[in-house]
């Protein structure tokens, strides 16, 4: 193995492991000791790639939107949304490390102190969600009183919220059905009816959308999360 | 004073202190010295009342649905809920202690071993919700398809995500606008359109609904939170 691909998987073993720390037990309890042991690296070899547990978790919390495999273009920009959204809630119910670590990093409020951007992963959905709308603005996609914006806005809340109250219930077991609730509902809001009955809203869509992701390649270009 | 008002003051002194400690750092950074300073009581009127932080942060916990006002009775159901949620998050963009307290402690995952019953405060919103959505189903205010379990742990966690996101990118200054466009989105998804036309979704319902309850007397009974 060439040394510069032995960093990139050394960077990733760090970053996973940290981010499954995080999950676990939130910033403040998190400890380099643990995410060494998780990693199985050498403290130089974590040092070498970050600098201090804040710095770790700014770049699990950087990591968020490219932790989502890219979903295959989609007829509908709405769909679109919705596949993003889908393999979203697939990757929290199935425990994906990376996933699960930069949304509890997001949510907790953590210590005023703690120095955590947890608005760059929100801006990160928002102008995503904003520019799909606006897109299926353009197509005709969408009722005419839609505000872009705010429904870019409301679409990250209400998902953000459905899935802390899942974690909250039920540990995300039933996150896939509650984001079908929620799609359907913000869906019948938004689409034009011709749109609105093409939409596949359901339960299982993030895992085949996730299936469908990996077979055309996604993941083979980096390395994987180890586990 | 008479002795037993006396002690039922001094409790609801250490719970909103408690709370609002909470609200600021946290349960783990939490410190029972930083709610006695902010209490103003002794070490031995507090633990009169509360055996130990868990055992305050329960009762934050338990206090939160008693934390809103009791909205005067609609004639439509689905404004009583609205105005609930437009209550809460009144309380939550002005800061009552006992409000923010209770939502972080329930939003905030903690650690595995911290003892903290989150689900109980969401599952006293959703049977609530649930109940005023069975009203309103029996009193025709909903479309025909209208699922009210599944209706109600969509608005629960929706709301929840929207406070999580405004917290996140305003502080909290936003709510009362991301709460309209939540609940326009939502409702027009639930409501039979006579209906619809007549609910009341303004971002100053809440401020306005809040000084109506207090107007009728409520929180007149209770020792009001200190400052």
């Amino acid at each position: 193995m060439a040394l510069q691909e032995r960093a990139v998987r050394t960077r990733r073993a760090v970053l996973v492991a940290a981010a499954a720390v995080f999950a676990e037990v939130g910033y403040e309890a998190a400890t380099i000791s643990e995410i060494l042991t998780r990693a199985g690296v050498t403290k130089g070899a974590l040092y070498f790639h970050f600098s201090s547990k804040e710095e770790l978790a700014q770049a699990v919390l950087a990591s968020q939107l490219g932790a989502i495999p890219a979903v295959p273009t989609r007829e509908l920009m709405l769909q679109q949304g919705l596949d993003e959204a889908f393999v979203l809630a697939h990757l929290l119910s199935v425990g994906d490390p990376l996933v699960q670590g930069s949304i509890r990093l997001t949510v907790d409020q953590g210590a005023r102190s703690d120095g955590l951007d947890r608005q760059a992963p929100m801006r990160g959905w928002i102008a995503r969600n904003a520019e799909l709308l606006g897109r299926a603005k353009d197509r005709g996609e969408l009722l005419p009183h839609v505000d872009v914006d705010a429904a870019a806005r409301m679409f990250v809340g209400a998902f953000t919220g459905v899935q802390v109250l899942s974690k909250i219930m039920t540990g995300h077991a039933d996150l896939p059905e509650r984001v079908t609730d929620l799609q359907r509902h913000l869906m019948a809001g938004v689409a034009v009816p011709a749109v609105l009955l093409q939409l596949d809203t359901a339960p299982d869509r993030g895992a085949r959308v996730y299936e469908e992701a990996v077979q055309a390649g996604w993941g083979s270009a980096q390395p994987q999360a180890a586990g």
